[in-house]
């Protein structure tokens, strides 16, 4: 048995007086952290302190680079000039890479997050800006996407590389795309199941879709959340059952 | 005559639809741009552009860090705690210094703006919290300071390199210090003395007092301004006028 | 010849260390003022400043909501919660009228600004919540807006004052919906050309369309620009103009 | 028995995807809330939200001005220009009026907050432009302050109505001030203890001071905190308390 997956979730996602999400406890369950970058969420000592503390524990740094958006947390769409958005994304990574580098470490992957995720997912000009700001920035830096995306079509056809994820605690269609969060069915909600999908996913490449049937996925990285009740718990849930059915939990990179 | 200064100037304080200055104008005459990291002012796509045209130029790029205070152009003094204040600066080099390289060049040295400027000249805290971040970013970075400063003392203190820097438009005390704002006799307003202290101060290193004594100073840079109008004349004078003294206009780094 | 007609412009759209436009020059010229309330531009020293120069003047103040969006000038879309939209809007309408009251007047209106002004075009929900805000902020407020839009219908099915506003330096389709600004000939540049049209629409209720077919209008007022070098020559000229056809050029409220 | 007392605490301090402390149960206990403006904290969804669950309780509305400083949720001074704080001021008891207006209420008092109520102690222009700010948004506005501050001798002077608080849960002086923050002792934290003071305040306007001496003081609200785990509760204790004490808790407004 040989399998290998990696776990990321997103931290450092408080700002000055307002925590949000227990970093030290998902800093203990996954193998990548998507840390906020300061535009949508995570002011400077935010960085400082969970970069430290990742690098610490050997979990990989990765700039979740969103809209500059604290009042919506990143979560609206803003329809930017793909220039201005490259750029805000190279100064993201820029800025958080500097305390990375001061931990020891480095930026290791670059993950979108919120709106600018889901735009990625099928808005070209925005996925290209993306692309570019990684390309330019350090083109050795892989994107962390979802299967089918433009940000993972584009990034491969400029010579990124990419790192598939998937999510346990979301449904999926018989096409292998994600049910919309409208729909009732969007998320699972049950923690064992949770667990199992991701056991299943990391040991068999295999999910089912909300029809029943089964959809090959081939992940290197679930998506495990810490900003919920009960989160952190599941997340350590999924990393002991994926040790326990004998996967290798560890970095992508 | 072997005499060699370096002309250094603020740039990049534009931000998004309000420019401010003309940074194409400046670069053709200054030697090392202290360019806005976003906090005070410079937008990312300012910065991505005028990295790119310093670099160009040979211009050197100084990492211009400043309070949070995009509404005060960081002119306003803030009591932050000052571990925060390190960790802002290490986030606005940060960011600088991605646009910087990508434009084949890096971050070369830091300079305070503003607020930050003048209270690192006597509060020890703030100086010692901006010493901290530029040690901790990057040791071989040099500070471009006022003689006498906290943060020129402290910065020597902790083995990081020093430039100094004097003001061919601002007047002197006979303790070498600059007169206050406040005063009526602050600035040098004609132009044709401040063209001929910039001569001075560059090749007998020294500059008369406001109670006419004559101060021995010995900048390596000259701050020159470019934010109002005929400033950028002013500074282009200041430059020719080196040139013809025989003096070399170049980076200190 | 009793034809009247309101000249509206924005103002107040400069923050701190950064102006823009010549609002002095422009409050001699219209008579309805859309002054920036803060989310894009315009800090409260600027507010307090414009609002009373207003009043002084008997320039009618209109808030001029928009996008929470300072490095982008308002001028992208936000793809918002339309109860938050409503709740930006309504905060920012009771800023701007704390100024006008202390100037002695009062908000007289509204009109979203950038790309609110233009989402609320055909975009039903944030028209909704616009409408609503002003609702709820006070019925009484008229809102200024572009014939045909869902901002329009939705404020008159809602019971609101609407006044209708026409662009004299914007091409028209045949439709009478603004020539995109992706085409060429979206703006009118030539000034003669503008401060004709102007009197046409005031004194007629006409304007030429692209295709040279001859749109009925009627607005009650004119948008008149003055960001652009001279722009603020060219609404003296149009205002003169109308004054000399005998227009009546007044506030509409 | 006809002691009376007001209970004012901090509340609408959360912004956007992050909350901060129980508003509801605040709402509950307190007769006057002193809800953020969004300047320090507190998004326009909140601000709604808050004030009228306040209107509906009939406890009263009041505007907690603060820097501008999202990061430092307004405890870090800024050394402002007093014109432009003054503006500010303005500006965000504006914004919040318009919301307690819709809500059926209004403002009806301003107290500063964090970094601000402690400036104002001392700091002369800083309270004369706090002073100024209210003065000309609404003369009739009670301003909630420190006993002996400079804001409540100015607001004095200047013929507005002063509303004394005091702190059941902070050490004074034999001076009557407050013992710093710096101090070990500053802060009372044994709940009987504090529940205890509140009662003494209200009843005989007395308190005991650091030393053993006894304080008189006669305040017309106590300032009870809510963002602490077991703040409300306390804050539930020091109600119950007053009531069985024969104390009236109501608005002093």
């Amino acid at each position: 048995m040989d399998a290998v997956i990696d776990l990321n979730s997103d931290l450092g996602e408080g700002f000055g007086a307002w925590p949000l999400g227990d970093d030290d406890a998902l800093l203990d369950v996954v193998t990548s952290a998507n840390i906020a970058c300061g535009f949508h969420a995570g002011d400077p000592s935010v960085l400082r302190r969970v970069t430290e503390r990742a690098a610490e524990r050997g979990v990989s740094i990765g700039a979740q680079v969103g809209y500059r958006d604290l009042a919506g947390f990143g979560r609206r769409f803003i329809d930017m000039d793909p220039d201005d958005l490259a750029n805000d994304v190279i100064y993201q990574i820029g800025a958080l890479d500097g305390f990375a580098r001061i931990a020891g470490s480095a930026v290791r992957y670059v993950k979108p997050h919120g709106a600018l995720y889901n735009a990625v997912v099928a808005h070209a000009e925005q996925a290209a800006a993306v692309v570019e700001a990684i390309r330019r920035y350090d083109p050795a830096l892989p994107v962390l996407g979802l299967p089918g995306s433009q940000l993972v079509k584009q990034a491969e056809e400029a010579g990124l590389s990419v790192v598939l994820e998937s999510f346990a605690d979301r449904a999926y269609t018989p096409q292998g795309t994600l049910v919309s969060r409208r729909e009732a069915s969007a998320v699972v909600l049950d923690p064992d199941v949770v667990v199992e999908r991701s056991v299943r996913m990391a040991v068999e490449g295999a999910v089912q879709a909300v029809d029943g049937s089964v959809l090959k996925l081939s992940p290197q990285s679930l998506c495990v959340h810490g900003d919920t009740p009960g989160a952190v718990e599941i997340a350590r849930r999924v990393r002991k059952a994926l040790a326990d059915a004998g996967v290798a939990v560890k970095p992508f990179v």
